[in-house]
Parts: structure tokens; sequence; C-alpha cells
């Protein structure tokens, strides 16, 4: 696929994901946009068992046509607390909808925390970025495996928690309390955080006109990220209450590409580990302005225009894929 | 005191308060307001300890020119917690500014919890609101005592929490937070509740225009609230960085004179006792739409103009006082 | 019934209870012992409901002849728990198997709480020992209400907890855990807290060779207490896998009667309200000396047989009664 | 240097460690016992540094004269909570007492954690023991990373926790609070468990006696074991009060052994995460006999002498090294 020349450098990011509907078209951006140059993609349990979200990653991957970026599988639990899944959102193969390719990418043998260590320490100091869209086991591991990985870290951009916006508790989001120990190790870490909440990412609504756009698109991942939108347009209907869907990954991806597609906020946040009503709320404290050293902040608005443009423009540089 | 009749009944309320700057202005606000019979001024510890802040209850009903009404102190120390106190808002006196009268009031024999229930069951069922614009241990301690309060009682109008700021800590407010135990058992009682938090009070600033208007009015009591606002927008600017202070009491006791002077809205709301960063948190579900038996609801907007008319109004009526 | 002349004056105690197959024999030996002066006997939601269980004291004062003594009931739910009873070792009526007698003893109008709070101040300071045999609830109300009572009792003498056996959990014990807010005040009052806990009364079996003695006194209250622990023998047996039942709560009124009757021992103890696991265990520290100031102190060693002649002689003293 | 055949094939054994005195000493007993074959001995922050603990390890093996066996670093902090370290036993450097020789043996360049997922699959299933003496970061993060391990595990006999007796808190150990997620994770995989606890550790004291045994085997590692002792003495006289210093690490050692050399009983055990007063208290509950499915067993009685007189053996047998 042709890509014009990058204003700058692309920036090298590892996806840690989980798909996920959402997480697909996080990769489907990451993979068709110029900007980013895309060094692995890495699976843990989170929408689904490991086993599911790995394979709907690699079949993701070959509906991209990704060639020569790694995919390996990391953690199948979270640190401490028993798994939960996510099946009234992404059904029970963690993707429904689309029916999905056999991959024609294989497994790296590695595990996804050693892939994502060695990536970093591969590259020179201040280049790779995570872009975790998941439950956050795999950073968490990876950061207590290697702590030299930290301050290796361009930046960590997250989809996760929500400081006023809660999905699976009043206050908490599912990617932070289905390992809410992990979440408390990365957002303790001293890396710059930005943490791309519910806050953004229920700005980021599927609307009929952001579908339309995508389905004039009319290639193959066009197709298959209309199928996504379709199903998941029903379950958060039918779970949340939602018209139309917020597409939470891709906005992190976003932000990487263009940070000017939202409007974010330094706050010090951090992961509440034993409130009865809270657990895993990403607690953040507006009461003063943030402290000099403060490496965390939080996504507040998206320019939604920009936002589906960039998907829909992916999608047309990925053009069609033989798959 | 001149007083024109209401256009109903007025409401017949308990004040639970701790002053405290602002409870003082509550208090003054109640008692200058036709639309609300003052059945009882009661005192617990919270911005300073009971004896000083009783003291400051009984000179407030001096310079206000209450009589007939009975005060009572209630209990000195929250129900598990140790006593935390704000001088740094309110002063080593607990209302320090002004200089106070003796008081010609005398303090009812009674403690706060027995004259609590003794005034809900010796009116009608469905007649008395209690306004707790203090830390909530007195109320707690009254449910618990006489159970059959609870459904006697029409409402309970607390200022308090915060569904999305605090000012004790990062997610909590000082009213909840001082005594958690206490609120919480408030808050699962069955009465009706309307929260009247920091979302709602933080709008409730005394700006220089309305400190004009005050002054306008020219009375002793006039100039008592000037000498509050004084050092309350001192203290708020130090310790709190606010531009002006909000007055967070008299908003409560807005609500019962008129309830149109805010915006309400149902949601379950309940306290967090066992958080590490959100002990004492308002949690309130906004997920989904309120169950029909929600029996709690939160402040939200603020009408800024009649809030201040309703204080100046007062202060006008009460008019001045032989102190 | 004609009693030789204590010793020493008798101890003035309150006997704060939720009967109960043990707070019934807890009742008679306060009431059959010269050493104890029954103050009053209050009554707390426990073992079953508040209804039940004053039903019940007022039953067992009628069946042990007690006139004179005021018999008032108090809270009704914990302060901040759900109620939890325990019908599996106490049965529907809180005190299952003897037929109850129709009360001759009118129940006082007063609160629980006012009656204690009252009785302890209308004695000399010093004078008075609680003696609370249920969960903590109405003896935390009456410190928080009147906090001058805690100086003005000798001596809580509570039975409650365990430092290392559990029985409502793998490490709390009923009385605590129901009320775990309410031990936590009580246990952190400065008045002397005497922890006759499960280590303790779990010696306090009621073996055959008891059950025999006390049949020997052949009245119709040695009868009553025959049928108590039969009933008590079945569902010790049942529901925790005990050949003989622990008689917990008469332990308390031993200590106070002739404190040879266990060893005790001087530690610091406190009441766990955050644990997951551990949620109203009473936690001792052994590690160290107790400090100076160390005002708890945990029962260690009962001596079975001054205890159970303890028991047989009050019911010896009693006596038959025309109830 | 000459050992007789044992009985049966020698226990596989993985040593994570923190030395630490205690560690010093088990590892002495591991390399020095005919019945233990050492796989390799794996380090983790504890009581001191990952770095100053590691630096120990390996000259405990150079004293040792252990050859052939890897030696590899793991994690440098815990999973969740900031690092404790325990210099107020152990002094500054970890092992302070002895004069440390430059260590012969070189670091493994793998991870602890990669060492010991490797060590466990390279080997048949059962077969593999392993034997933490520290905290259970490394424990825990190799069975997230590898879960099949946990099946493939022989039993993990690990020094920690207590059923009744605590050291770091009133009933908290040092091993299990300095990491109680780590503890968490390990105690709840379904792999037999045997806590090896302060229950059981503060029975194998050091006293005069024992010291006099090892002195007589005149070695210097047996040297080297009386200056370790001589200073843990000290320690544990001043900040823990004990006359003669508990030697815990080579309990674990000696039960992989010999299992007769202590009483256990089977248990359910895990470990508090949220508790005020109980965080990282190994909760044991004894209530009722132990399910069929149990996989947890806590250590009681130590034979005292059969204990000592291993580890004088095993210095024996280790005899005179040129390190």
């Amino acid at each position: 696929m042709p890509q014009p020349p990058a204003a700058t450098a692309p920036r090298k990011i590892i996806l840690d994901c989980d798909p996920g509907h959402d997480d697909a078209v996080a990769l489907l951006l990451a993979h068709g946009n110029p900007n980013i140059e895309l060094l692995a993609v890495t699976t843990v349990v989170g929408n689904q068992t490991l086993e599911k979200v790995t394979r709907n990653a690699l079949a993701v991957g070959t509906i991209a046509g990704i060639t020569g970026v790694p995919f390996a599988a990391g953690c199948g639990r979270p640190l401490v607390r028993t798994i939960e899944t996510a099946p009234d959102i992404h059904g029970d193969s963690g993707m429904d909808g689309p029916t999905l390719p056999e991959s024609t990418i294989e497994l790296d043998t590695r595990h996804a925390v050693d892939l994502i260590v060695e990536t970093i320490m591969a590259h020179e100091p201040g280049t790779v970025t995570l872009v975790p869209t998941a439950g956050l086991t795999n950073i968490a591991m990876a950061a207590r495996k290697e702590p030299r990985i930290v301050e290796r870290v361009k930046e960590v951009v997250l989809m996760g928690g929500g400081y006023h916006v809660g999905n699976w508790s009043a206050v908490s989001e599912f990617n932070i309390i289905i390992d809410p120990e992990a979440a408390h190790i990365v957002f303790n870490e001293k890396w710059p955080v930005v943490m791309v909440g519910l806050d953004l990412t229920h700005q980021a609504l599927a609307t009929p006109e952001v579908v339309a756009k995508i389905e004039a698109v009319g290639t193959k991942p066009a197709k298959f990220v209309m199928e996504l939108m379709e199903f998941f347009t029903k379950t958060y209907k039918d779970a949340q209450g939602f018209d139309y869907p917020p597409v939470h990954d891709p906005c992190a991806v976003a932000y990487v590409i263009d940070p000017t597609v939202m409007t974010t906020r330094k706050v010090p946040v951090n992961i509440e580990l034993t409130g009865t009503l809270t657990l895993g709320m990403t607690v953040a404290d507006f009461r003063a302005p943030a402290p000099a050293d403060c490496h965390t902040s939080v996504a507040v608005t998206l320019d939604h225009g920009k936002f589906w443009n960039l998907v829909t423009d992916a999608l047309v540089r990925i053009g069609e894929v033989d798959a």
C-alpha cells in the first residue's frame, strides 16, 4: 500500500491488546497510518480468554495484511484476581460478528512479556511507545521482570479507566478492574502515562455517519469493520443502553498518531485496590494544579471528526488485502 | 420581624450543624426565610470540637435573634474514626473572623440525638425535614437509636459529599470523610436523601457582587456575614486556591426553601468505607437510569442569582437585631 | 432465697445480652451468685432479632424469679452492617428447646442505651461493670452518646472474639463480626476491657458430668438449663462438630464473680474492619510485653471445675421459683 | 566430599532466597545433605536489596564450595508494594557479621523467573520442589508467566507466614507481608504448599548447645555459620527480645530432606490483602477438618534435636572448602 512520507519519523509502538472489536479497529488504525511503526502485537486475557483473543489478533492481522510484525501471546490470567471476561459486549469468541479467516500469521514463540522487554531494550531509549488496550497484566509483568524498560519507554498510551465514568462498576472501567494490581504497577512507574479513559472514549461513538463513511471505503477490511460495528452496536445497546457504540481502543492509537485529536490534562492518577465500591477506580486528583513531576495525564475531549477520519484514512491506505 | 404569609405552610426543619462560617449563613437563611420553620438546631463535632461549634451555634442564634427554638449539643466525636477538624478553613474557634457576642440562648439539656428523635416523633409523619450540614454522626445515631424516625422524616437534605468533586481527599468531601460510617448509615436508610455536594456548592461562590449585595443590607447580622465571608475568602484562597469561597451549607437550606434553586438528579449513592484512596467517597452510579425505588438524589446545577437572593432576602427580613 | 454475706461488696453489673442459650445461663449465674448485684439487663439484636431476644430475656428473668431489676431493649440492628443472626445455633426463637413461660416482668420503657448511661451515671465512679455477651451495638452507642461513662465504668468484661480461634469466619467470632464497628469503638475506648473469647470459652464445655450435676439440682430453673443444654448440644454438634457445647456467656459473668476462675493476659487488642478474610478479627499483638497503658486483656485458661461449680451453686441458690 | 548413597533418589530443589543469615544456613544445609539435589539458587529482594542478597548468595555458594549450580538474580522489588528490607535483623549488607570472600561463582545471565521456569519444565513432572525462603515475588512471577509449572512442581515448601504468630505486624510475617500479592498468588495456585511459618521456626532456636555443636565441626564453613549466629543472636535480642535467634530458613530445607523433622497439619490457608491490621496474614481455617482437595499445610512442631543434627551433619559433610 502506498504511503506518503510521514512529516516526522513514525512512532514505534507495541500494541498490547485483547481483540475485541475495538482492539481490531485499533490494530487496523495502527497498521494503516503512516505515522505508526508497529513493532509488535501482544495479547493478554481480557475481553476473552488468552487463546481466543490471540486467535482474534492473528485473524485481524491477516485481514489487515500485516507482515513482518511479531505477534506473541502473553498472560492468560490477571496477577491476583480471577479471570473476568466480557462476553456480553464481545460475544463468546471475543470478536463475534464477522467470520474470521484462517490466520496466515504464525505466532511468535516468545512470551509477550519477553517480546515486550526485548523490543524495548533493542531500540533506542525514548523511541518505543506502549499502547495497551487491554488489562495491564503483560505490561506490569514486563516492568517487574525488567525494570530498565521503564525509563527506556517513550510513553505508555493506554485505553482504560475513567476519571468520572465507569462501566464495570459505578466508578471503574473493565481494563483496569480486571487486573487492578497490574494497573497499580503501571500507573505508579515513572514513565509518562496517558490514560485514554471512558471520559474520552464515550465520545468516540460509531454513529451512522461514521459507519456510512467506513462503508464507503468498500474494501474487505472496511467490510470487516462494518461487521464488527454491527455486532458492537447491538451489544452496547443491550448491555449498556448506548445508541451508538463507543469504540474505545483506536482512540489510544489515534493519540499516538496525532495528539491534537484530543485534549488531555496532567493530573495525578492512582489505582484503588481495597475499595468495596471503588475497586479498580482510576483516582484522579483535580484539587490542585498537577505537581511538576506528575507523569500521568488523562484524555478529556475528543475531536470526533478528526478521530474517525484517521480510522477511515487508515482503511483507505490498507486498501484491498488478499487474505 | 414582619413576615409575609408563605404560599404554602413553611417546611419544618431540624438544622444539624457545626458552625462553621457557612453553617452560620445556613442558620441565618433558615431563620430569615418564611418558608422555613426551624424546629431545632443541633450541633456535632466537625469543623471544630463540639464545645466550640456549640458555642458558635448559640452565638449565631443570638446574632440572628432566634428565640423559642431549642439548641442542643450532640456527639463529640465520630462513630469509629478519630476526630478531624478543619482549622485551616474555619480557624481555631471554628468561626474565626467576627467577634462573637455572649449568647443569650440557653443550651437545651437534652442530647441532640434525643432532641432529634423526640422532635421527629412529636410531629406528624412526613412533616419534618432533616438538614445536616456537618458530619452525620448525630443523624446516624438517631436512626439507630430510634429506627422509626426513618419512615417518619420527610426528607434528608444534606450538605456533604460530591459525585465528581472532593476536597478532603481526591474524591471525598469533609463532612462525609470525617465520619464515613455515619454517612453510610444515613445514605442506606430508606428515607429520601438529597445530597447537596461539592458539585453544587462549588458553584455557590461568594463573589464580590454577592458580598456587595450583602453589605448593602447594612444590618448587624449582615455585617456579621460580611466578616465571616472575609475570613472564609482568605482561607479558601490559601488552603484550596479558590478566588471566591464556596458557601456550602446554605445551599441545603435553599433547596428546602425552593427546590428550583438547583437541578437534581436521582441516582444511587453509597459510601465507600474500605478504600485506600477513596475512603468516604459518595459513590454515585450514573451508568443506568436510577431504579424506581432509588431514594437518593444529587444536586447538579445551582441558580447562583436565585440562591444568593434568598440569602440576602433572609438578611433583610431578619433586619436589625438587639443582640 | 437466702444468701450468705459476700466477703466483699457484690460487684454491680449491667448484663447486655441476646438470649441465647448461653446468655440465659449467664443471667442465671449473675442472679444466683451473691457476689453479683444485677443493676440492669439490656438486650440487643444478635443471636436473633431484638424482639425475640428481648422476649427470651424476660422469660429467663421470670424463670429465675428476678424482681426489681430493669430489663430494657436496645438496638435492633448493627451500626453499619446488615443483621446477621444465628438460627443454626440458637434456633428460630433464639432460645429453642425449652417451653418458655409468659413473662411476669414488664419491659422498661427506656431505650437500653439510655438505661446503660443512666445506670452508670447514677452510681459511684468505678463501681459499675459492663458485661456484654452479645454484639456490642448498645455499648458502643452508649459510649458515643455519653462519653463520660467510659472513665466511670469499672471494667468491661465481654464475651466475644478470640485471639487464636474463630467461629463465624476462620479468625472471627460471632459477637464481634456482627457489629465490628461497635466492637472497634468498645475496644478502643480507654476503659479496662477483659475479652473472654473463644480461646477461653471453648474450654467451657457442658460435658455429661456437668449436665449431670445440673440435673442433680432438681429445680425448675435447673431443668430449664438442662433443656437449653440439650438443644445446644445438638446444634453445636451439627453446625460446628463439637462433642459438647461451649457455654460461652456465663464465663464472662464468672470472671466478674471470681477472676481466679481463669487466667488472663494483658495484650493490646484491636478490631479489624477492612480485612477480606479477617473482618471482625480481634487482633492481639503478643510480640512484646504489653505496654504500661495497655487497657485490654484476654482470657486464656479456664478452671473448668471451678467455673461449673459457680453455675451449679447459683442454681442451688436460686432454688425453686414460682414462675 | 564423600557422601553415602541416599536411601532414595535425592530431592531436586530450587532454593529461592534473600541471604540473609538463615538463608545462608539453608543453602549450606541444602548443599551438604545427600538427600537434596540443588538445581538452582535464585535471589529476590527481601532481607536486603536484590544486589546485596545476590552478592551474599554468591558468597555463601563460594564458602560452601558449590559448583555446577546456576545462581540467578530475580525481582528487585515486590509486585505492588514498595520495597521493605530488614536491616535491623540482617544488617546493612543483609548478612552482616562475617567477612565475605570474593565470589568464585559467576551469576547466571538468565532472570531468576526464567531460570525457575526453564528448570521446572526441563525436569520430569513431579520431580522439582520449590523452596522459597524469601518474599514470593519470583515464584509468583514464574507461575503467572508459565502457568504450566504449577502442575509440574512436586511441592512448594516455603519459609513464611505463621498461623498464630507474627513478626512484622501483630499477625503477619516478613516474607509474606513484603509481597502479599505474590504470596496470594502462590498460596492460591493448586500445587501442594507446605508453609513452614513462625509457629514452627520460633522453635528452631540457635541455643548455646547448638552453637557449641557447630563450633565443634571446626571448619571454615562452620566458623562462618558461627559468625552468622553471633550477629543474628544480637539483632534478634535487640529487635525482638529473643534470647536465642530463630533460624527460620533451613527449617524448610530440613522438611524436604526429612518430613519427620516436624509435624504438619493440612488446613486451608489464604493471604489477607486488604486488612488494616492484618495485611499479609496467612489466614488458616482450623474450624473444620480440611477438605479433601486442600493443598496447603502448615508446620506445627519441630524436632529441635533432629533439625540441628541435620545442619551439623551437613557442615561435617561439606568439610573444609578452599574458598
